[in-house]
């Protein structure tokens, strides 16, 4: 392509994974770019996806190389794979130029990404949105409608990957963010995976009580405290093995928390309990609004 | 009354509490029963509930008591207390005979309603459900549709009672469940009291985070888990003091899944953390449907 055609509109798009991520992304990238190639390694997915007119064309990883933009949208530990692979190829010209990934957690994803050969332009990518569900059936083109977009740039990343990066998140209506892959791995681990985290303790505490009315009390509190943990166990350990230190970390920032409740409520002090709880409760009354 | 009016439609309901859930009750039995008086000691929440026509007529606490049913809707130490001075309070003869209450937890109302006068006729109620916002401006008439209504009957509780409480439960759409007060307590423990505690824990760990992004990067996973740390703190505090061993029971249960769920992290086996995931994953991803 020459420089003046890095646009959207002229981009091939391979997107490599249809899960919710990538399905996802498919339905937002609708003719907003000159063809949308798909890969995944399950052809019910594949079958599933030309059906519903979710991607133009299916190809294969190695085929799909010849697109201008290679999104890897698969779980973290696939990624990392595929950039293995990538790696040790020997390419006589690189195929594809623009490589960006959808990866829950950065650090390791990029530095996979600097050993890639010079032809490759990679960025790291996070869309902080998802649901409990996976899977390409749930797919929706609006899943990424005001959510934040993290990019995590490498030093050799092209001002013009950064560009088209820029435009694609906002066709599909996300906000931006740039952050160091260290710092996004560092914030995602308490704002993401220390809550799943706490929602499968909290659904494993709760099969452990041994009464068969246990689940016709749960209301819509125990339901959406726990709701994470249905979550798609392997994109999660492929999460949790790749962000150990900062998980570790928070988890063990909330262990504190919580042995200090554990505390308060042994101890039975009315007062000291509304200090505790008030600041929580007034912080999270205004988060979300 | 005469025994064959022992039916809602006959009867003079006062509710003594104009919180969320009295609000809601209110609403939900507007034409259903005889009138429906308030009591609550803020006027604003007295003036709102006349100017919306949720309640037929203002009353204090001692005037309410010639209704014929009295429904409890305050926290649960505030239960405590009005059910502490009726005990108190000499009734040549008692002006109202049922009394249901609606406290969040159920053994030390239900000890507190032994000790009234032979003429009152108690009975525990819990209806399990309630939002993070609370107050009578969002109160709703559907708010226990499809729910579970907890009812924790005394020894001394009548069949009279017991009907019309049922008919109560019938008229606002809910699901009567009848369990002893300590079983109640103990589910509710893990259940509704747990995911509070898990959701604060979370919200304080967040707070600790020393980054100006760490709200940018949280999602509809961090909203969801941490919902119930925006939870009224003087309603919370009163469960938390008044089931304080059932709380501390099921917090050391969650305790030991978030040890264990610790040293699988730390331990990075990808066999190990399926293993452990996956039953939560499977078990809450059919749950709710």
């Amino acid at each position: 392509m020459d420089e003046s055609d890095f646009t959207l509109a002229h981009t091939r798009v391979a997107i490599i994974g249809l899960g919710l991520m990538g399905g996802s992304l498919a339905l937002a990238l609708q003719e907003q770019c000159a063809e949308i190639v798909g890969v995944d390694s399950n052809p019910e997915t594949m079958a599933f996806a030309l059906k519903h007119s979710i991607i133009d064309r299916a190809a294969d990883f190695d085929s799909a190389l010849d697109c201008d933009l290679l999104i890897l949208a698969a779980p973290v530990r696939a990624i990392l794979a595929q950039l293995d692979a990538l790696a040790r190829t020997s390419f006589l010209l690189p195929p594809a130029s623009f490589i960006l990934d959808l990866g829950s957690t950065k650090s390791q994803i990029t530095s996979a990404m600097e050993k890639l050969p010079a032809g490759f332009d990679p960025l790291g990518g996070h869309p902080m949105c998802g649901k409990e569900v996976s899977g390409i059936e749930n797919a929706e083109a609006d899943l990424f409608r005001d959510k934040t977009f993290v990019l995590t740039p490498l030093a050799r990343t092209s001002p013009q990957a950064l560009k088209l990066a820029h435009e694609l998140i906002e066709v599909i209506d996300a906000r931006p963010l740039i952050l160091p892959a260290e710092r996004h791995d560092a914030l995602a681990a308490t704002c993401s995976h220390l809550p799943y985290l706490v929602a499968t303790a909290l659904m494993r505490a709760a099969q452990t009580v041994d009464d068969d009315q246990r689940w016709t009390l749960a209301a819509s509190g125990f339901r959406d405290t726990s709701r994470l943990a249905a979550s798609d166990v392997t994109m999660m350990s492929d999460i949790l093995l790749t962000n150990r230190a900062a998980i570790l970390d928070s988890l063990s920032r909330y262990r504190a928390e919580l042995d200090s409740l554990i505390q308060l409520i042994d101890s039975a002090d009315p007062e000291a309990l509304r200090v505790a709880l008030e600041p929580a409760q007034a912080h999270r009354a205004q988060l979300f609004q």
